[in-house]
Formats: C-alpha cells, structure tokens, sequence
C-alpha cells in the first residue's frame, strides 16, 4: 500500500498529478490497499497463525483446492472438523498427509516448530470420550508451532495423576483443560499452578449435562481465579488462544 | 384407629349393630381415623423426624402457636427459615431456645441424640457463603437426632484439607457436602470415600452461576458415581436425606 | 508402597542411604505410590464397588480387552450403555455371561450377594417405558451385592398398588424410585415410608417434558422431604448411592 | 347496531337517502356500531363474566372510576391483583364491599348465583402458601355465578383426606386444582374422578422450583390425561375457565 | 368389596368370627379389593373413556395383544402414536379396523356416540401442517363417545373464516384449538365465543419456535381469558380434557 | 479531513513537505480525521437521527451536561430512560421542556418535522400497560421529524377497532406494534397491511410470560411473513427502525 | 363487495326488498364477500407479494398442483424450503423453472421487477455457510420485484470489504444482514449507514451458538439502534420485511 | 515441612526412633505440612498473586480484620466487591488507602510494580456503563504488579477510535475486552491483532440481553479464533486470567 501512495504523492511532487485528483485517488486506493493487504497477511502476520480450512459445509473438492492454495504460500496447511469423505480425498491427494482420525484433522507439511520446552503447551483430557476434542486442540498448537505435552484421562477422581506432573506444569507456557461432565477439573488445576489455562468444555455426558452446558457453567464458576472458557467442543479455539498467549514470549524462536 | 374398629366389631358381635349399619360406618372412619392417625404418627413414626414448621408465609403469631403444640406433644420442635421477626418472637416467648442465626432456624427443647460416633454426618461446606445453607442441614440432623462433625471453608483450593481427614470420613454415617459456584466439591469427596454423599447446590455465585443451576448442574453430572443431589439451599432437605439413611442402621440407639 | 518407604528408612537406619536423599526419595515415591495404590484399590476398596466399564465411546474390541482385566482380578465384572454390537461380541465371547437386554448391560461372572433382607434394595418404577432406566439400577445393586426387589409399573394412578406393600417398603434398606412424565411417584412414595428414597428422573415423555427435565425439576422440588435425585436416565448412579447407603449397615455379611 | 342499519335502510325505502350514501354510511356503521357492541355485550353476553378490572398499572383512582361504570351498567363489579393502596381506596369509597385480602380482589355488589350444587366449582391447594392463589380462583368462580367448595392443604402427603371428598369431587361441575413445587396433585386428583380439571401452577417453592417453571412442567407432563393447565399464579384464568365449562351446562339456572 | 366386609361382619354377628382375627382380614381386604375395584372399572367407570394404548415403547405384537383383551372386554379399543409396522399389524390382524394414517391411531369396533349437537366439539387447527395433531384430538373425542366437527386451517390470517363459523362455535360443547408457530388463534377464538377452549401447541415452526415453546407460552399468556392449555402436540390430551367437560352435561344420551 | 490532505499534498506539490514525511502525515490524519467526523456527523448525517442521552448508569449532573452540548449543536436533544431525579433537574434547568413522564424522556427544544401524511408512523398498542414503551416509540419518531398517530388499548380481543383503521393503516409510512403476554398483535396487523410493522414485546404479563420472553418468541414466530422484532421494551429501537424506513422515502421533506 | 351491497339497497329503493330482509341479507354478505375478496386479493393487493408455497409438510405431489393453480392466476410462482424430491419434480414439470439449490426454492415464470437502484436490496451475509439462507433472502425479495445486490463472506474479520461498499450501502433501499455464531455484522453494518436494517440469525456455529440463538440475542441487543430482526434461518420473512419496506416508496414502477 | 521431615529421619538414623513408629509419622506428617505449606505460599508463591478479599457476605469487621492479616504479611492488600458501608470502614481504619469507587475495591499499600511495557495489559471497555467492571479488571491487573492502559467507550460503533490504537494494542501483554449489550467488541479487536485476549460479557442491556447471557453467548461464539471468556461481570476473574498470562514472559522485572 505504501508503495502506491508514494507513487501517488511523487507524481504530486513532479507535477504530473493534481492535488485535486490525488485525493481521489488516495481515497479509493487506501480501501483496496488495505483490502489487499488483509488477504496477504491476515493470519500468518497479524494472528500468528495461517488460515485454517474449516470444513463443515464445504464440499471435498472445495476443501482439496483451498488447502492447496494455503500449501503453495505457506509450505504447510491444515484442514479441521473434516468428514470422512473429506479426509479420504485429502489422503488419496496426499497419501504421506498428516490424519489425525480422532480430531478429524488433515495436516499437509511441517510447520515450523519452537524447541523451548518452556513454550510447551500441555493438553489435559479428563476422560478418554474427552480425547478428540483435546487431539484437535493439540493439532491446532502444533499448527501454530509450539511444543506440546498430552495428560488424558485424569478426572477428578485421578487428582493424583496430575499431582504427579505438578513441577512440569508450573513451568507450563500455557495449560488446556478438556472436561465434559461437570467440567470440575480446570479448577482442581487452577489451584495448583499459576500458569494461565483455557478449560473447554465437551458435550460429553448425558442427562442434565445439556450438550455441555453443564461443563461449560462449571468452568465459567470455576472457584480458582483466572481460569479463561472457550465455546462448547472448541478444540480449535482453545489451541488458538494458546497460540496466541504463547506468541507473547520474547524469546520465542521457530527452527525450521 | 384399631380401637374405634374393635368396637363396632364388637357392637356387631353383641348384635347392638346392624351388619348394614357397621359397613357404614367402617367406610366412615376407616378414612376419618386413617387421617387422624397421620396427624399423630406422621413424622415422628413414619419418616423418623417429628414436624417442623417452615416458616414463610406464616405469622410470627401463627409460628408460635403451632411450635407450642408441637412441644407440647414431642417435647422439642423447630422452625426453619425465619424471618428475623419471627425469630425475636420465639426468643421472646421461649428465652433459652436454641436461635441458630446463619441458619435462621429456632429448636425449642432437646432432641433425643445418639451418641453412636457410626451415625455421625458430616457436614462439609466449599465456603464460607455456603455456610447459611450448611447450618440448616446440621440443624435438621441433631433435630433428627444424629451427631453432626462440620468441616466448612474446604472449597477445591484446600483439597488437601479434606485429605487430612479422609480416614474419619470414610466411616461417617452420611456426608451432606455444601457448595455453590461450579459445585465441584462433591465429585472430589465422592472420589475419596464410600459413605453416602448427598450434595446440596447453594445460590452462592455471581453471573453466570444462575442463582446456583450451575452447581446443580455440576453435581448432577458428577463424574463421582453414587452422588445425590437435593434442591439449590435446601439445607433441610439434605439433612432430612440424611436422616434417612441413618434410620436404615440397626444398632441405632438414642440416648435422653 | 509402604514396603518401599520401609525398604527406604532402613536404608537410613542402617546408615547405607543418607538423610538428604531419603528425603528426595521419599518425595517422589510418595505420589508414584499412592498413584499405584490407587489402581490396585480403588473401588472395590475405597468404594464398595469395583470398577465397572462404560460403554459409549469405546470399541466392542476394547470393551472386550478391558472386562477381561477386571474378571481376571476380580472374579466378576460389569459394563453397562453396551450397543446391540459390543453386547453381542461380549456373548460370543463368553457364552454364559448375563446379559440384560432393556438394561444394556452385560454381567461377566457371579458377584458375592448379601441375604440379609434388610439390605433389599426396592426399584419401583411409574411406566413400562421407565423399564430400561429401572433395569440398569437393579444390574448396578447386584453387583454391589445387595438383594434387589422389583415393583414396575405403579405410576400415580396405581398408587393402591404400591399402599399393598407397604409393610414391606417400610423396612427396605434403600428404594429407588424412576419415573418419567412429571416425576411425581417419589413424592407420595417418600410421603409413605421413611426409608433412603433415590429418584431418577427418565427421559420418557413428550412435548414440554424436554428429556426429562419435568421429570428432574419434579423431583427436586418434591414436598416428600429427604427425597434425593440422581442425573436423568442415570439408573447406575441410582444403584451406586444405593450401595453407598448399604454399605453403612454394620451387619452387612456377603457370602461367596 | 340493528336500529341504526334499519334507520338508514329506511331512509333508502322511502328514497330521502341515496343509494351511493347508504353505502357509505354502512361501511362506517357496521364498525363503529361492532365496537359499541363489543363494549356492552362482550363479556356478560359472549363470554359469560362481566368485564373484570385488572389492578396493576392502574392508579387507585382510575380503578374507582372504571369501578363504578361497571357497577351502574351490571349491578356488581369485580377488581383483581389489587396493591394495598387500591383496596384501601375502594373500601373507603364503597364500605361495605368484599375485600378478600389473600386473594387481593374487591367484589362491589352482589352477582346472580346459581344454586345447582352440580355446579359446584372445587377449588383445592396444596399447600397454605398457595392460599392466594386459590382464593383469587374462588372469587372469580362466584364473580361469574358458580358455587364454589374449597378444600385446601392437602398435598400429596395428605392425599387420604382428598379421598374422603372422593364422591363429592367425583359429581363437582369442574375442579381447579393450585400446587407449587412439583405440582404433583392435579395428576392424584385426575387419577380419581372424571370431572374436568384445571391445573394452576404456583409460584410457590423455592431453589429449582423456578418461580413455577417447576410446577407448570410437570402439571402439563401429568400423566392423568386431560389435565388442562392455565399459567402460572392465574387463579383468575382458571376461575374463568371453570365458568366457560359451567355455562355449557343446559339446567343452568341463575336466582337473583 | 362390600360383600367381603359384609360377609366378614356377618360372621363376626355369629360368632363364627373373632373380632381380632376380623380386624386383621379387614385390613387386608380393604386394599386387596380397592385395587381389584381399581382394575375393573379404572378408565371406562371411573374417568368416562376405555384405557387407550399408548404405542411408543412397545413392541407391535404387544400392542396387538392388549387391543384384543380391551375389545373384548369394552367392545372397542384404541391405539395411538402408533409406528407403521404397529399400524400394519394391526391392520392385518383386523382388516376392517379404522386407520387414520396423520393421526397414527387404530380404532377396533365402534365406541357408542351422542347424537346431541350441543355435546359437539370443534376442534380447529391454524395450518395444514397441525392436522396430525388435530386429527389424534378428534379420533380421542370420538373414542369417548362425542360428535366432532372440523374446522382446518384458520391461522389468524383467514380469521373471517372463523368468524363465520361463529354462531355455532358459540354453541359447541368444547372446542380444541390446535396451533403451532405463535400460537396466537385461541386468543382470537377465547375472545370469539364463550365456550371452554382447550389450547394444544404443537411443535410446528422453525427456528426460535424451539419445538412447541413459543406456542406454548403464548397459550399461556393467551390475553382472552379461561383459555386452557395441554401438553405441545398432545391431541390425545385434548381430546381426553373435551370428554371431562362433556361428561359433566346432565342431557348426556349415548346411543349404540 | 479533506481540508487537511489537500493542504499536505500542496506542500508536496510545492515542494515544501518531502514524500517520505507527507506518508507519515497522511496516516496519522486519515484515523484523526476520521475519527473527528465520526464525531461531527455521526447519528445526525449518517443515521438520520441526532444522537440520544440515554439516562442509565449517568447522573442527573452528567446528563444535563451532555444534553446542554447536543442542544447547542443541534437546536434539540432529548434523553431518554430517565429517573424521577434526573427528569426533575433537567425541567428545573429548561422550564419548557417536554416531560414525557410514561415514556420517561424528556426533549429539549424542537426537532424538524415532516408534514407528509404518508410518512406517517402509527404506533398500535395491545394494552394500557404498554404504554410506557409505546410513547418511549413515538418520542423517538417524533425526535427523527416524522408525524406519529397512536392507536392504544387495541388487544387482540378489541380487533374491530383495529378494523375501523384498516384504511389509514394501509397507507402508514411503517407500523409499531407494542403488545406483552402473547403478543399476537403484529400477526393481526400484519395479516391486514402491506405496511412495515415493527413489533416490540413488553415485559408487560405474569406467570409464564417471563418477563417478555413470550411475546418475544410468539413476535419471532409470527405466522404473517414479513413482520420484524426488536427487543423486548426497547420502544426507542423501534422508533429508530421506524426512522430508518421513512428516511428512504423520497419525497421526504422537513420544515423547520 | 360493493356490487352486492349496491344491489340490495337499490333493490331496497324500489321496494322489491324489504328492510327487515335487507338487514339479513347484509350481514350474511358482509362475511361471505369479506371472505372472497380475501381469496382474490389477499397477498397480492393487500400485502405486495403473491402467495407462496412452503414446501414441508406437503407432497410434491400437492406442491405441484399449487404451484400450477398460481402460476394460472398470477403468471409466477415461488415454492421454498423445498425437498430434492419435490425439486426434482417441479423441474421435471418446468424444465425451464429457475431452480436455486442452496436457497431450496423453485421459481416459475418472471415477476415483474423494478429497475430502479434506489430500490436495490443489499443481501450481506457473514460466512458462506449463511449463503443458503441469504440466498433464500435473495429469491424472495426478487419475487416481489425488487432489484437484489449480493455481498457475501464478509464476517467481522472482513469489515474493510464491508467499508469499500460504503457508499452504495448508504444508499439502498434496505439492507439484509445474514449471520450466525455472535452475530455482530448488523452492528457493525447499522453502525455505518442509515438504511433500513434487517437482521438474519442462522443456526451456524456449534457448542453454546445453540442453533442460533447466541446469534438470534446478539442482534436483538445490537448496540447499533434501529436493527431489526427476523426468526432464525428464516431468510424468506427477511426477504418479506425488505418488501414491506419497499413498497412504501411512492416511485416505485415496476416493468413487466 | 522438609524440616520435620529431616528430623524423623536423622531419628532413624540415630536410631532413637523405629522404622515402624517412623511410617506412622511421616504419613500424619505428610498432610499436615502440606496444608500449612499451603496457607504460607499459596496464592503469592503458587499462583503469583497474594490472596484477595471477597466483600460479599463477609462484616465490615470480618474484612478489616484480614486486611490488616494479609498487610502485615504481604505489604500490601485488595478487597473487592465492597458495600458501601464496609469501604468506609476501611478508608476510616486506614485513611491513606486507595479506594476506587465504581470498581468497588479498597487497596492497602503498594504493590511490586512492572515497568516493562511489553507486559501492558489493555483493558477496553464498549460502554461508560461496563466501566465499574472493567475497573475491577485494571486494580487486579495493578495488584499483580503489571501495567494497565485504559480505552474506554469504543464500542462497535466507535471502531475507528480502536484502529487508531491498533499499533500498541499488537505489542500488549494481554487485552481485557469488556462489553455487554451483544458482546461483538472481542470479535472486532480479536480480528485485529494476535494478543492474547480475555472477553468479559457484562450484565449490561436491558430485555433480551437476560443480565448478561447475550453478551456471553456472543463472546463464546467469536468469529474471532483464540478469544477466551470468563464469567457475567468477572472484571477480577479477567484480570487474574491476565497475570496468568503474564507470568509466564521470562523477562519479567519487577521493581519495588
């Protein structure tokens, strides 16, 4: 965009513009600039992550042509929340493709990837059923380039499980907490670390656990401060708000 | 009821009463007495606890009145969620009541107590805003004659507390767990022993704890099996549950 | 894990490890070992039940792998919320197991059974559509090893039906009540006996019953106090605070 | 609206109105006449109950005013949902009028009433907390000409002493049966008699109870079928609809 | 049961009775027989209509089996939300039964029916799309014995289509009114004529419609007073609260 | 903003200001300026309405303040939801304002208005409890400079009335509909006109009206295609959406 | 209407009718003829758009013959929500139909439309997951003749593109805005310009989006005051309400 | 804890105590000091902030007195949500506290402060009425020692006053985004820059805004990936979430 407006303003300057038609041309160019830049920067700029191909919706072929695209300007790209259609075209385009069955991912590349243990993001799961919502967070940091560290099946009733990993997890850049259920867990965790956690909570359960509502009220109440919510099942989003706390580190350095 | 019955069967037998005339009045009082008998057994027979008087939409006036012919039959009575005018009334009229204030509850004479440390409830609360709704539930067991042990301000933060008194809860008749918030409290303590565990969800809470569904939620989908729920506050109800169970125990023996 | 905190300090009474790294030592053991301890005797120690495999989310195979572990250790296992293929995998494994079609559980083994009568546990439940729900509570208390005694099918328009036993409700060690519709059964039930009352609100119903939550918000608010609740359709939980209850009577005597 | 058609018909018979202005002038009529009409006939012809003043958002002198119209148009006037205020007004103004505190109406003379006990309109509660309610009931059940029995305080705990009136309720005109809490009484009562019922729920309860969310479920949940429901706390509404049942019957003989 | 008393009283006249042995037999009688009582005449005695089977839940040769022992014993019988393979088994078992596919009912043989218009009732439903809901209201009305009358598709927008039905709705003995998206036709009707109205939401509708909700609610806000509401979608309800009101008329003259 | 950029590209133009440096001015001014015309002409160019005091969360001092600035640069402002405190200070500070008191606004000055009947906003009413959010509608159309025509106490039971207006309705510049309990209204109204009609619920209703959510859903669900919502008691929204409808109409033409 | 009446009173003012039959036969007519001009008229004069079929609920049999019996009478037709079935059908019928698959709708023949811009509607959807319902917006404002201006995928994160249409925006004659999850592009859109703003929930989105309410309460609490909003996912009622706005603007010519 | 520890252990190793007698005593031991190591450390060394005072439900007195517990130990002391009467207590004890009235909190003494402006956190706010929340936010941020920069009033519609910021919010440490009403705001800013960012709905908005769960549903279903969400007017939750995140950048200095 700079460089158009220093086109304009020089032909100002030379006398081969007027001032009163460089207005108008600065008036329209600064909306399609900014347009322009918007698509080019976007995610991997400004957001620290390149766009990600959300997949409900979309029809295979749709999907297969955008990753494509996404893989040609960022050397890796990643498709979430994919049918089984959607998966086997990705696979049968790119068999040494990346699926992660559970979280219903396709990764195509390698991201770059931090090797700074203190930038590892831990993904705790308190039930197996809990598992692909935890695995698409996990693929979601790894899209983003941090190291991450998997703790599943510990509900309130294995406390002492995460007791066990207690000194690990106070070092932790950031800790994802996936519960379904009465989602108690973030708040045992929230108590015993001050690193910064984003619970999720999962429509597993049955009942009166209302798709999640339960889970996601519990973690909303939780009585440990500081204990941040993303939306129902948000693997995804949680891996994202990770990503973007982990961002904030100085000393943050991808190796190719 | 028998005793009216004995007697028309014997006015028949003696032939002062028409067979016609005895199934009339048998249809008559079966019911009559029936009810009568519920008035006087009710309770203090039938579920184990005498009457208690619930105090709102009630008088003062009236609360007083009906407290007296409570005492006067069973020789103790109580009244639950007083208002403060109600209160000062009965401490007007009876100056050595026993006025619980958190609890908003009046115990006029001395319930009959077991002394059978088996039979004790426990009553634990998350915190010290639960405490209201905990008082009640202690109130409502020594009213039904059952040793109380109370361990309040033990929220998931002060687990460790909880542990250290593991081995006593473990051979507790009942434990009424208090808690608002998320409500976790009693999926932790479920983990931890096998006494019954009856969770009562409190009001405690702000935003989105919905004047406490959030902890009903929680602790009806506690991942802890065998916990049960009562209402949100219902400090009565749990120690009315609570009675219950520790009816079912055969050495039960109250002492004057 | 005593024996290695034993095997530890006799190190150091016999001088062959030093205070300063029996110390680091005994800090990491102490969670590794109550982290094992905690496999080895989790339910069937600390809770009166052993573990007992839920269906949902895991594959007939795994199902399989698991209930083989848990007979092997305990001569007897459970799992329960089995779909009609798991069900019939499990049968073809073990020809002679007890499977319970409307419960959708399946029974590996013989657990030990209490003959004490007033350990019973009464199921009573509204509709025949209730059924399943009632069935799974009834699977879930003998396997805890108590007696169970069925009585389906008295919704409130049968209520002379349930009057006939009263006598024998009366001295139940615990009832479970499932209904659907508006859940009103606990209600005069608890009105009747003061035994430990279970409700288990069913999803059975239509229209504004929204899945049970007439049902459930019924219950909560039953003017039969010390009626507790479990989640909706949650007949295993039921079973389980049940056996919670039973496991408080002193007299409890299992036989092989 | 008669006269005023047959007026200008008239005029178009003897030619002193052209044809072109009678249409004109009918099409004006026929609404304006409709709408003074519907404000002399509309409820003490059409629906059966004169116009009923509704106290909220009125002020206390707007109520005596409308009051009094309705009186010199019917003879008898009712106001319901009164503030303290309002009651006070109206009593100061007309001395000798009914005020029904609980119910918080003003009856000002006295309404035709039917004296055909099989149109008796029972109007039962569960609890005394529901008294308002009912009461509000029971003024509109006379208001509209019905005799009205009340049996109040029993709720499903005292469900023999609604057996007692079993054959009394069984010849009533129409029940309205008024509960809060889990509303389990109008499904008890439907499951005894074939008259009409109509169930109120209360705002009475407290916890889930839902200011009457409780009580609406599971009254419109009832498992008795043709159990019909007005909102909640409408003792009005459900007054109104037992006059709607009653005007259908043909002996229906009012005396002044 | 008179007769057992009876008999039990005449021996105790003549001494071949002892009066305590006679106490005890009573006791037991009196239950015993009012549940016989309960069975015998339930439904077709005591609340005006046959027991009715309720499809859902049931297996198709069950259904099948219960209708045979109903005909028999009443002459006709009814099923309702029946699944197509419960209907076709039916309907193969009795080729002649009456089928009516949109309401999913089966009537056996021909409940006998008043010929008196003033016991009509009207039953109205806003769109095409509320018929099966109206139609399972008419087949219930039918069932017990009332003449019916159709009037389909009136939303609010075709009110004039009402409005000249009026002066027979004015005389009808109870109309239905059957409406989904907003529910606002019974208050139009409720403020048409003076009959009783008996309001179903059905679950017609789309988006914030939320399954029958906004219907429901605004029946029970419905400003036309004396409106009654039953369950969402529940025709049979309807009906069923139609033949309460009828059944109080004292002209009642079934014929066969 | 113009001003300023044609002044740096005449610098650059002339020489006087580089291009690098005129780059940087440019994007420094572009938000600046911006953001000082967002102040200047927002709501009074952009929206069509001169930006309104809303009175909550301000004290009655800060209001007149603001209301002080927004008289100085538009000739009138007006306020709205204000408190008895504040409605009093500002008509102590502008003796001749016009105190809305039901509406609780207050206007200061006068706002231009448009003589053209056709633009016309009829502002249609259910009940008198209502009325507060109807004038809150029509002090904002009048605010906005269109000519406003009430049409009150119009419920769905009083449709004639509605009926006499038919005409003048059909030619309305857009429709305000103001109804709580049911609020079936609109669908009346909108059954009738091809106006636009804009249905605001009140939170007018008791009972299961929820505080407007019934009117709310059943204005959502209305069976006439084409009928709008705004929230529930927000009459100044509806005035505003009236306002943006009216102000696409040509011929508009304000007077002072 | 009219000609009837016209009649009756000429005949009445030769004398060949009397008045008392005169009043009669007005009153019959008045309805019956009421009742045929709504049939003739009804959406096409009264409310701008012809009628137009809702596809579910109905055979495509049914569909068909509607379709055809409208087409006759206007020379157009629009079916929606229309199953592959059904579209398939009217295609087979129609080959030459315009069949519009994301928007399930089926047009026959060509509406008149208008050419003029300032009558453009401007249909911005947020995501292409809103296209469907957006598209169905479209179809049905081309239906009643208004010209349609497509802007799709512009969520929150693409305001700028939003901002490049700000003039045209500004001008159109109403804006539709489609979207789901926290639906805030109708505030950011009612922020920008002074149109006439109508907004579309869509049940997009997952977890607490709850089938669109997340979206549905977002855009009734918009900050941006004057937005409007619609039912979910109902983009035809969307397309009705631009029409509504529409047909208010006195140049409107539409071309055939 | 090791202290106690040492010594049991220095005993076995000087043999004046039993390996046995030892067991028993670091199991007792064990729990112990871990309770009490917990009251030292707590929240100042596990979580990073010192313990904070909740106002509600606690006396004046209650509140003073652990200020003056947690001053002496800490230096310093917050109390938040605070009546009116328990802040002037406060400021009488200590004059020269900071009370920041519409956040409602009393500060004593000063707390270790950061001057590392990449360790800013944000905290913006859309309305002057979410102001007391979002000033709960900045004196919790202030309390854990890092910088706060206040933007107050830039709702959806004051975007550009957001833009003009854009450069230093990409740099912040984290950003709080406070906003009720439709809640859209985080999407805007999570739109613009990779910070992390903590959503705050408030109660804020009037109807169907439902105290907040408008704004909250909205927050959770950003289009904007990676924004988390804490609880309805947790101003202090946020702010905890904040430090959270803060604590984990390796160059963190505080200064005295």
């Amino acid at each position: 965009m700079e460089q158009k407006i220093k086109k304009i303003l020089q032909e100002v300057a030379t006398g081969s513009l007027k001032v009163e038609e460089a207005i108008q041309q600065l008036q329209k160019e600064s909306l399609t600039n900014l347009e322009f830049a918007r698509i080019d920067h976007d995610r991997a700029v400004r957001c620290g992550t390149p766009e990600v191909v959300f997949g409900p919706g979309k029809t295979p072929e749709a999907i297969c042509e955008i990753m494509q695209i996404i893989l040609e300007k960022h050397g890796y790209a990643l498709a979430t929340r994919l049918s089984p259609e959607a998966a086997a075209m990705l696979q049968a385009e790119w068999p040494d493709c990346d699926y992660n069955e559970p979280a219903r991912t396709v990764l195509l590349g390698t991201p770059p990837i931090s090797h700074d243990d203190s930038q590892a993001v831990w993904v705790i799961a308190a039930g197996t059923s809990d598992l692909p919502v935890a695995e698409e967070a996990c693929v979601s940091v790894s899209y983003a380039g941090y190291p991450v560290e998997r703790l599943y099946d510990v509900g309130v009733a294995g406390i002492h499980r995460v007791l066990q990993h207690q000194d690990r997890l106070a070092t932790a850049g950031a800790i994802i907490v996936v519960a379904g259920m009465e989602g108690a867990l973030p708040s045992v965790v929230g108590g015993l670390v001050s690193a910064p956690i984003i619970a999720v909570p999962t429509s597993i359960g049955y009942g009166a656990s209302f798709g999640g509502i339960a889970a996601l009220l519990g973690m909303l109440n939780s009585c440990a401060s500081g204990v941040t919510v993303v939306n129902i099942d948000n693997g995804f989003g949680a891996g994202a708000a990770a990503s973007r706390i982990l961002s904030r580190q100085q000393n943050f350095k991808k190796k190719e």
